[in-house]
């Protein structure tokens, strides 16, 4: 199986049962994620700020604002990218061996600008991954907008996953204590779309939109039992 | 109302409308959460590491292993914790205005150590935040437990949150397009419990977990309409 290599970010220096640099584990935690936090430092501080992000091949993408105070002080700069999914809450018979299970991954690398003749294509790749055929639908994106949107993006390369599955792991002497014991699954869902109340037009319609990221979340709540 | 007072860190540069400074919204924001996102500079390279959070009055907690290299070098550190809920993805008439309606807020300062003898009443405060009458349920947290317990803390005091709510912003002469636009709301619930295979004792049920759990995310879902 393809990995990163372990470096001294990113090798597992605990729990090492928990943790992977396998792209085929990173690849999924990536992929069944919406949203990323990136810290990076900003005028000698740690900042982190969510955003959506979203994967092609060996790196990872995330867009906003030209004028965005925040992107600018990204790009080119270190950055730690990590992705995380609490996919449990782990209800145990003491205290201290409640846990949570859950998967993310930490991505360590400099943050690149994408080339404004590039973006296009990737902004279309992070529309198309959540809604297959819906960019085409679109009014088209226009050379002033591709202006006014700054794309990052960083190579998945010195990168770890860490992931807890299962139920709680008690001490011996505590097996029974009369507390229930066991795990509470968390789960996200699309809800039931509301439409934009100006809406005009049908078009690419609102059940196939949510049929998809029900299908998103469907997969990823599966990955979770592997 | 009163609020935290905003700094050159904490200062909403733009869009303001979608930011807020009082103690009211960034409270709610950090109760609704499970998990925090903690960035600090380690070796000097920034670090974002997931954890569990939660807020007793006007400070943010967090904990895990004694021997996490991660938790000893939070520790008195300048540190950014993040919390940020994903509502709902925003289709628009045009890729450009595509949006996400979320809740986020980011805490500004210095991680603080616990000390030892303030623990249990601090991990007792995290447990009934979660599962009221549980602690009293549980074995006994052991002196030995609390030594291999590091708790961070750091004020809310320079803080701000940002966020957004409602339906696709799109230029008035895209209007037609025939492509759906709205909103996909995003639900995180919490899914049947799973008992302990060895469970012995069933105590403080399952589905009394599960109700609160539920309640924790109804009042979620429901802060976001506000």
């Amino acid at each position: 199986m393809s990995g990163t290599t372990p470096t001294a970010k990113t090798r597992l220096k605990r729990l090492h049962q928990r943790g992977a640099h396998d792209r085929a584990t990173i690849d999924a935690i990536l992929d069944a994620g919406l949203i990323a936090h990136v810290g990076f430092v900003f005028e000698g501080y740690p900042v982190v700020t969510p955003t959506l992000c979203w994967r092609e091949g060996d790196h990872v993408y995330w867009h906003g604002s030209s004028a965005s105070r925040m992107l600018r002080a990204a790009e080119g700069a270190e950055v730690c990218l990590t992705v995380t999914h609490l996919d449990a809450l782990v209800c145990a018979r003491s205290a201290f061996h409640h846990s949570a299970n859950y998967r993310s991954v930490m991505l360590f690398g400099t943050a690149a600008k994408v080339a404004e003749a590039a973006q296009a294509a990737h902004l279309r790749a992070f529309v198309e991954g959540l809604y297959p055929g819906r960019w085409e639908a679109l009014r088209p994106i226009t050379a002033q907008e591709l202006k006014a949107t700054t794309t990052l993006m960083m190579p998945i390369d010195e990168a770890s996953a860490k992931l807890r599955t299962g139920g709680p792991v008690d001490d011996a002497e505590d097996m029974d204590v009369p507390v229930w014991a066991g795990v509470l699954p968390l789960l996200t869902r699309a809800g039931a779309p509301e439409a934009d109340a100006t809406a005009r037009a049908a078009g690419h319609a609102a059940p196939v939109l949510a049929a998809r990221l029900e299908r998103f979340f469907d997969r990823r709540a599966s990955d979770r039992a592997r």
